[in-house]
């Protein structure tokens, strides 16, 4: 993509009603726009990492046998009222509607699915499966003040999975841990995320966190180096030691919760009466799972891990663009080279722009795309580009007829 | 997929508290579920639906220059007060916060896009630019009777397009209709859709819509045979010819509105003090276009349009899958095949299921695909399989050894 078409433009300025590094950054760099506390709209440069997160994380699901499909926002009162959590869950944002009912704007779709998948189940026959969506998510924060890592209004994954017993869930609720890893490998979080454990509810002892390491995070976990475990704060008084090793030399960290997986039993299937025939043809209660994931929670985290004081550092895998081409008066050459790079399918954002090289530098490191690739006056009179590693500063000279190979 | 796989079936019974067609087929063809009225999830069947229309017309808007962002859903009171419209537009959502502000339930986004673009618009050398989202979309209605056709929830895209002048405007208001043509022909509606003048507003003389023809639409248009061109019944006392060629015969027609397009000059521009310098170093009022199409509306007008009274017949460009293969005592052939047409990357749903022939046929006519391949016993006994066109009815027998071929 041209720079010259990109509709929107970097910020100098650090805007003066944002708290968090992640969203005063991702303003700055033109990755998103503020419109209120915790509710951002997405830039085409923001979309294009978030589709990237998404694209990763739908792969895995899918690989883990999920079935994509989409709940609506607007819930009704009774789904709500059903499970208790009408009254109980204070993030609930309530309206009325022209039809004199009361809804909900759902913050997650227990409440949805179980019912839907109670149309679906008859018989053990039927189980086990697993349902996923990737949709906005809303609560009703009173204060938002951590940018994309507590939204009003937000992207999340949810898959529900179903059960005719807890051996099934717990083999499941294994693989599950698994892809999470793998996800976090792939968007660049894996070297600071542990799986941590938090509380339970009545079914399971823990329910199971994923936690970035990060200065930001809300969240405090007790940290295994041997086990690359966490414990939360939230039962360290239950849990004093490493459930994997009994270590008790456990290092206090900040951290950001990306992820959370419960065991949820019955919970919300008995309220919506989700039964199956059992194979001696007794009703027996669906066992369920639920795995969160936030997508956008995701994006916010990897800017507060992956940066330095000029701008983001973007993990490859999620990188708006690979490469950022600078032209500094040599335009021919870099239009030469932004046709061959797009012909070989490697994604490019082209500085095209008539700008100062200062300018051109700073907005490239603030973008933070991997790889910066200069052509000036003076690299072409050596026949070379200067290729630049975003993360490790590094500075190589290519031919210029070495570049797509080089980058591809 | 393997149908066994699939976690919904589909249902015998008619829903008895849809009217509609299109959603009681969906809802029975196991596309659709419904929670309220007006309010669906999207289950696998109907969300890859839902994706293949989505990707149509992200690739043509992306062909017209439109840069794809996503906007939230909530949004500012203040934002709503300053085009007047938190007051005067009567389907919109209103919510109180824990911040206690009021927030709306976006409907459509001129309230948002015009305020953001504004941050990025300073000079005539900004324009012209267009953005685009596909994003859902909210409208507080009173009674939601057509199933997809008018939701309280619904996927939209809407693109919005910014301009120096009219002239500059009206060109792109053309290119954009010409869009619109080669989106509905690829979602199988072309026939029946054509170009409607609607009424305008203070800027324009006419708006316009995309409307297809339909007894089910709740819209009347007068038709002109020669110039495939509509007068919606609004502004028939205004304009009692075509516009075009002056034909006063027209035909009346029920119709479905599936798009509109309006030049919205500078509506929406003015309240949000979104101005350029022109070349001459003054400020211009920034002139707008907006350009809405209903991606899940596009889903329920296919399914009124192209159905017999087995059920759904899915132009091949939006299936959910292309073929249906069917597997009568013929497992292992079936098997064989269903794996050919895999790693040939026909999108196959393979009815694995042990059911009656009867149900196997009954459920591949309502789920609709456009092929139906038939491997039976006997149709093993002379080396074939039997291939069904949804459409048309015809019926071939292949070898097995072409089924690939055939189907690519």
């Amino acid at each position: 993509m041209r720079q010259s078409d990109l509709f929107t433009k970097t910020i100098k300025e650090i805007p003066k009603d944002e708290q968090s590094f992640n969203a005063q950054t991702l303003i700055r760099a033109g990755f998103i726009d503020k419109l209120a506390s915790g509710i951002y709209s997405y830039l085409p440069l923001g979309l294009k990492v978030l589709n990237k997160i998404r694209n990763i994380v739908v792969s895995e699901m899918e690989d883990l046998g999920g079935q994509e499909i989409s709940m609506p926002s607007l819930a009704t009162k009774e789904n709500w009222l059903a499970t208790g959590r009408w009254d109980t869950m204070d993030v609930l944002f309530k309206l009325g509607a022209a039809d004199k009912k009361e809804y909900a704007l759902n913050p997650t779709h227990e409440e949805i699915i179980s019912p839907l998948a109670s149309k679906f189940i008859s018989s053990y026959k039927d189980l086990p499966f697993s349902v996923f969506q990737i949709q906005t998510k809303f609560r009703n924060e009173k204060r938002a003040k951590a940018g994309l890592m507590r939204g009003r209004e937000f992207l999340m994954k949810d898959l529900y999975s179903f059960h005719e017993n807890q051996v099934d869930l717990d083999a499941f609720y294994e693989r599950a841990i698994l892809s999470y890893e793998r996800i976090f490998d792939k968007v660049g979080l894996g070297d600071k995320t542990f799986l941590t454990y938090a509380s339970g509810g009545s079914f399971s002892k823990y329910s199971h966190e994923f936690q970035t390491e990060s200065e930001s995070g809300e969240d405090i976990v007790y940290y295994c180096p041997n086990c690359d475990i966490g414990i939360n704060k939230e039962i360290i008084d239950e849990q004093k030691n490493c459930p994997k090793c009994e270590n008790s030399d456990l290092e206090e960290k900040k951290s950001i919760e990306v992820a959370n997986i419960f065991k949820l039993g019955t919970k919300y299937s008995k309220p919506f009466n989700l039964v199956y025939k059992d194979r001696e043809g007794n009703d027996k209660t669906v066992i369920m799972g639920c795995y969160g994931i936030g997508i956008s929670r995701i994006m916010g985290s990897v800017v507060e891990v992956c940066h330095d004081d000029k701008g983001i550092i973007w993990p490859e895998n999620i990188a708006p663009f690979k490469v950022h081409l600078l032209s500094l008066s040599a335009d021919n050459e870099a239009e030469e080279i932004y046709k061959q790079l797009q012909e070989a399918g490697i994604e490019v954002l082209y500085d095209n722009r008539k700008a100062s090289p200062g300018e051109k530098f700073a907005d490239s490191d603030l973008i933070g795309c991997p790889y910066r690739l200069l052509v000036s006056s003076r690299s072409l009179k050596e026949g070379k580009a200067e290729l630049k590693h975003r993360k490790s500063g590094e500075v190589e000279m290519i031919d210029l007829g070495g570049i797509v190979n080089k980058l591809q």
